[in-house]
């Protein structure tokens, strides 16, 4: 089962490779990561997706939690946060092709970023699913490049991290 | 100076610590980090930014290269490709300052994705410049938190990575 976790971390160099050595060296399966500045400058935020079951993340949670520079961890619930990817993606277009994917790009409210003689590129943000139903749609064109920023999730309503 | 790495990886648990871990062992200082699959399910697509000089930054990409599982890494130039960013910002909103959030948030082309009694959540796409600009129209009202993805970083055109 997939589980999302939301890190706080002092902005030091070394911090982001102690939370993904702790990952790594125990072999858990990280989908996705992503690392940002939070709302205040002195401290980042990783987002990052994992399979596990829930005694597996509870003791995740709990070693991330001991790392040094981390200052808080939590596990964001689909129900209570909002999860959201940033997804670029190029594909083959010839001139022919161009509004066919206009119109799809249209309805899944992706913008175009780039056009070339025989490609396009497009962004798109949404959960999982949007985006991959939309990779599903834009495979038959021939997809050159994909480049996914990995989730980054937030809690609804008035909740917020402890920095 | 910024510079923006893209690296392609085999999708194995480790080759993230390990790539991580060359960056902060060796002090290079990462402003921030997204993973995320690529158009082969079979390979992940880190994309770096980080500081430091054009040798500096030569050298990096040399280390990074001679790594386990590192199939490509090459830097990507302003001037030949798109960085985006996807940021979450929550901010404090009694319901008489919403319409004057709606209508900045309008401008910078962000969307609501969530509405409490007392705050107001939005989710925006750009590069570095539009996100900062836009998060400090939002500080006088009160921000909450930010969750940022880091960049992601396509090349224009027909270019694409060695898969």
């Amino acid at each position: 089962m997939r589980h999302i976790l939301s890190i706080v971390v002092i902005n030091n160099a070394g911090v982001l490779g102690r939370v993904v050595g702790l990952f790594s060296r125990r072999g858990y399966n990280i989908d996705s990561l992503s690392v940002g500045t939070s709302e205040d400058q002195r401290y980042a935020r990783i987002t990052v997706s994992v399979q596990g079951d829930d005694q597996v993340v509870a003791q995740i949670q709990k070693q991330v939690a001991k790392l040094v520079d981390v200052q808080d961890v939590f596990e964001l619930k689909p129900e209570c946060a909002i999860f959201r990817e940033l997804c670029l993606v190029k594909v083959e277009a010839t001139a022919a092709a161009r509004p066919d994917i206009f119109n799809v790009a249209s309805v899944f409210r992706a913008n175009i970023i780039d056009v070339s003689t025989k490609t396009i590129t497009m962004e798109l943000n949404g959960d999982l699913d949007k985006t991959n139903a939309f990779i599903e749609l834009m495979k038959p064109y021939g997809i050159l490049e994909i480049v996914r920023t990995g989730l980054a999730a937030i809690a609804r309503g008035a909740e917020k991290a402890k920095i």
